[in-house]
C-alpha cells in the first residue's frame, strides 16, 4: 500500500471511528453473539486476492462490532473502567504510523527519552518522589511478574546467574491476600516460587485489607521454619471490592526482613491524580516497586501499565542482555528499556500518554474522576436506602459492591441469586455489571468510571438492576 | 476529546503520516541526536493547560522525527527488517479506535475469534499442519519465555503448583547455541533454570548451525549426571548470520528424552511464506512450539509475534487463572487467550494481520520477499568479486554478513576495523548496518528487506560501504 492509498483509506477509517464513537450508546453493551459465531462469519482459508478498503470497513461493521462487548459504552459497569480516550488514540495512531522500533536507545532515541520524560511527568502527577524511575509495560500482570522476578533475585543474590532455583535449599515465599488480583498468583507460579510458598495473609473482614499483624506473623513463621521471605504484593484497589491494603504498615513489617514490597495499584493509581485520595496509599514511598494502569480509569488506551521502581540497577542486573549486535557508542550514558522488562522490541507507547495529557489536560481528567466518585457515592446511597439491598464493602472509590438479599433465600438459591440476575441483565445488552464471589456468595460489582457515564446512566442502571433482581425471584 | 474533535485531528494526523511516509527517504537513517537531546527538548514538568492538536503535530516534527532512527528507510540494513506496512497500520488504527479489551472471550468475542481465525490463516500460509494452534504475543522474547515455562512445567509435572523449583533435587537444563538470540538466555534465566544449566551446544564452523550430534551428547551427559534435560531452543534464522539449526535432527535427538523443542523462527518464519524456502525448517512438525514475527520481514507492524504450539491444554494448565470476576456462561466452549501467555489484558492485535493480508494480498508480499532474496544474492556476488572483502557466512536468505579484510591488519586493528567503519557510516545517516561479533572479530551484517529497498538502494549501499572502509584505514 502506498502512502497515497493510505491517505485515502486513512481518512475513511478516521470517519468510521468518529462515527462509531459517536453512536456507540445505541449499541448493546455486551456482544450478542454465541461462541463460534464470529469464526463462522470468516473464511476458513486465507484471502488470495487483494481486497478494496471498503471490504475492511464492512468487516468492522459486520464482524467486529457485533462481536464486541463495548467497554466504552456509558452503560458498561463491568470489571474496571477501560477507557480509551480519543486523545490517547491519536497518540497511538501516531505511534502506528511512525512504526518505530524500540530495541535499544540507538534504534529510536526519542522512543526511549520521551518514555523517560512522560513517566516522570506521571510520577509527579501522582505525588511520588523523585526517587522513583518509571517505564511502561503492557499490563499490571507483566509488571507484577517483573517485580517478583526482581524480588526473587534480590533475595538470592542473583541465583539465576549461577545454578538457578533448584540449587536453593530454602523455599522463597511471597505474601499477598485472597483479595489480590489473579495475576499475583500467576506471577508467583511463573517465577518459580511454587503454590505452597504463596501465603494468603488474613484480611480485615470489614475493609478486606491485608492485616499487617498477620503479615508480620507469617513472615516470622517462615523465617523460623528456615524459609526465605522474598516479596509482598500489596493491593491498592483490589479487584473484588477496591479495598486498600495499608502500605505503610506493610512496608514496616516487610522492611525488617528486607522483603521486596510491590504495590499493585493497577486500578487505584489513577485516583492518586487527586491529592485528596493519596492518603489511600500512604507509605508507598517505602515500597520497592509500584505499578498502575493509566489504561483503566484514567483512560489512556491499552496497553499502558506504568511501572516504577527505586533501584533500576538491580532490575537491569536481572534483565540485561548485551549482545554485540545491539551495541552502540552511546551505551554508557543511556537507558536501555529492554533491560527493564521481558520483551526486547517495544512500541512507542509513551505517545499515548503524551497526547492524552496534552490534549485533554489534567484538569479535565481530574474533573471526570471526581464526577465518578460523586456518582459512586450517590449510587451507594440509593442502594443503602432500598430494602432488600446491601452495600457489601466500603466504597473507597468508584466501585460499589452490592447484593440483592431479600428475606427467605437460603442455600444455593441465596448463593447464586445475584449471579443469576446479573447474567440476565448482562445478556440483554442494556447494561453490564460484574458478578463476583465474596465470602462464598455471589455479589455484584458496579464499577463506575466510563468516560461517557453521567448521572442519568447510573440512575438508569439502578432501575435496570432492581427490575432484573425482581424478575429473577 | 469529542468524536468530532477527534475527526478533525485524525484527518490531520493521517495526512501527516502519509506525508512522513512519502518523504522519509529524504531523512537521515540514524537519528542525528546525542543522548539527552530529546529529553532536554521537553518540559521537565507535566503540561497544565490543554494544547491544540497543532502542538502535537509540531512535536512529531520537532522532537520525535529528529530523534528517531528510521527503520522503514530504504537505506536501513540494520538488525532485522522492521517493516510496518501501511495496510497493517490501518488495522492497528482500527484496533486503537475501537479500544476493545481482551481479558476473556466475553469481554470481546471478536477479539478472541478473529485472532483464532487469522492465526490459522497464517499457519496455512507457512505450511504448518492443522495440529498447531496459534496466538499472538508481543515479541519472540516473550514467546520464548512462555515456551521455556511450559517446558519447565512439563518436565516437572507442574512443580509450580506445589513446592516450586526449590523443591527439585535435579537441575533442569536448556540447550541452545551461542548463535541464538540473546532472548533465549534471558528467558532461561527468568524461568529459573540458572546460567549453569544453559548449554551452548557446538555449531558447525561453516554453517553456524547447531550440531545435532553434540546436542545428543550433551543431553546424554546431563542425564548421566542426574540432571533433567527440559528444553531445546533451535534457531531458524539466527541473529548473527541467519543460520538454520537442523530442526529434524534436533527433534530426533531431543524426542528420545521427551525434551521440549522450541523453534525460534522470529526472523525466518516470514521466508516460509515461500514454498521454496520451507526446506530450511524441515522437521518443524516434530517440535513442541514455534514462534515467528510477521513484524519483521513480512511487515505487519510491531507487536505481532505468532506463537504456535501443539498442546495448548498443557500451556493452559501452566498459565490459567479463573477468578470469579472473569467467569461467564460461555467458559466451557471458548478459548481464553489470557491462559496462553503472561498478560491478562490484550489489544485487538489480529486486526493488523487481517488488514495486512487482505489489503496487500499474499501475492504481493511473496513477490517482495523474492525481490529481497534476489538483492541479497546480487549483493553477495559483488562482495565476493571485490578484493579485500569477504562474505563470512552462508547467505541463506536476505542477510549478508561481510568483512573488509585488507592485508596487513593484525590484533586489535584487525578485530575492530569493521566496527569502526560501520559506526562511521551509520553516523552519517546515509545508511545503517549492524556491526556484530563473529569468532572474536567484528563483521557487518547487511540485512536487506525494508519494503522500500530496491536494487538501486543496495547498489548505493555497496558504494558507501567501500568508501567508509577505505576512509577508516
Amino acid at each position: 500500500m502506498t502512502p497515497e492509498e493510505f491517505r485515502v483509506a486513512g481518512h475513511q477509517l478516521i470517519d468510521w471511528i468518529a462515527d462509531y464513537r459517536s453512536n456507540l450508546e445505541e449499541l448493546p453493551v455486551r456482544a450478542q453473539v454465541e461462541p463460534g459465531d464470529v469464526q463462522r462469519s470468516m473464511a476458513a482459508t486465507p484471502p488470495t486476492e487483494p481486497a478494496p478498503f471498503a471490504t475492511m470497513l464492512a468487516a468492522l461493521d459486520e464482524v467486529v462490532v457485533p462481536g464486541s462487548t463495548i467497554v466504552q459504552h456509558p452503560m458498561h459497569y463491568g470489571w474496571f473502567p477501560a477507557n480509551a480516550s480519543l486523545a490517547s488514540v491519536l497518540g497511538d495512531v501516531a505511534s502506528s504510523g511512525l512504526g518505530m522500533l524500540g530495541i535499544s536507545w540507538e534504534s529510536c532515541p526519542a522512543l526511549t527519552e520521551v518514555e523517560q520524560v512522560v513517566c516522570d511527568w506521571m510520577r509527579q502527577l501522582v505525588g511520588l518522589s523523585a526517587a522513583w524511575s518509571g517505564t511502561i509495560h503492557d499490563t499490571a500482570s507483566t509488571s507484577c511478574l517483573v517485580a517478583l522476578l526482581a524480588a526473587r533475585e534480590r533475595a538470592t543474590d542473583l541465583i539465576q546467574n549461577t545454578g538457578g532455583l533448584t540449587t536453593l535449599d530454602a523455599p522463597l515465599v511471597v505474601y499477598t491476600t485472597d483479595q489480590a488480583h489473579s495475576s499475583v498468583a500467576k506471577a508467583a507460579l511463573l517465577a518459580g516460587y511454587g503454590w505452597d510458598n504463596l501465603r494468603s495473609v488474613a484480611t480485615d473482614p470489614e475493609t478486606r485489607a491485608m492485616d499487617p499483624a498477620a503479615l508480620r506473623a507469617a513472615i516470622a513463621d517462615d523465617l523460623a521454619a528456615g524459609r526465605t521471605p522474598a516479596a509482598v504484593v500489596a493491593s491498592t484497589g483490589t479487584t473484588g471490592t477496591t479495598a486498600f491494603d495499608p502500605i505503610g504498615a506493610i512496608v514496616a513489617a516487610a522492611g525488617e526482613s528486607g522483603v521486596w514490597v510491590h504495590v499493585d495499584a493497577a486500578m487505584a493509581g489513577t485516583a492518586m491524580l487527586l491529592p485528596e485520595c493519596r492518603h489511600l496509599w500512604a507509605g508507598v514511598e517505602g515500597a520497592d516497586s509500584v505499578t498502575w494502569n493509566p489504561h483503566k480509569w484514567m483512560g489512556t488506551i491499552l496497553d499502558t501499565s506504568l511501572f516504577y521502581l527505586r533501584d533500576p540497577a538491580l532490575l537491569e542486573r536481572v534483565m540485561a542482555t548485551n549482545p554485540s549486535y545491539l551495541a552502540s557508542g552511546a551505551d554508557d550514558t543511556v537507558v536501555q528499556y529492554r533491560d527493564w522488562g521481558i520483551p526486547l522490541g517495544r512500541r512507542f507507547r509513551a505517545l499515548k500518554l503524551w497526547f492524552h495529557l496534552e490534549l485533554d489536560g489534567i484538569d479535565a481528567i481530574q474533573a471526570r474522576l471526581r464526577r465518578d466518585l460523586d456518582n459512586a457515592r450517590w449510587f451507594a446511597d440509593q442502594v443503602h436506602a432500598e430494602p432488600d439491598w446491601v452495600v457489601v464493602a466500603p466504597v473507597e472509590l468508584q466501585t460499589v459492591c452490592v447484593r440483592h438479599a431479600p428475606d427467605g433465600l437460603t442455600g444455593a438459591a441465596r448463593r447464586d441469586h445475584n449471579l443469576a440476575w446479573a447474567r440476565a441483565l448482562n445478556a440483554t445488552g442494556a447494561a453490564f455489571v460484574t458478578p463476583s464471589m465474596l465470602d462464598g456468595e455471589w455479589m455484584v460489582r458496579v464499577s463506575i468510571g466510563v468516560e461517557g457515564t453521567e448521572r442519568r446512566h447510573v440512575e438508569q442502571l439502578w432501575a435496570l438492576m432492581r427490575d432484573a433482581a425482581a424478575n429473577e425471584r
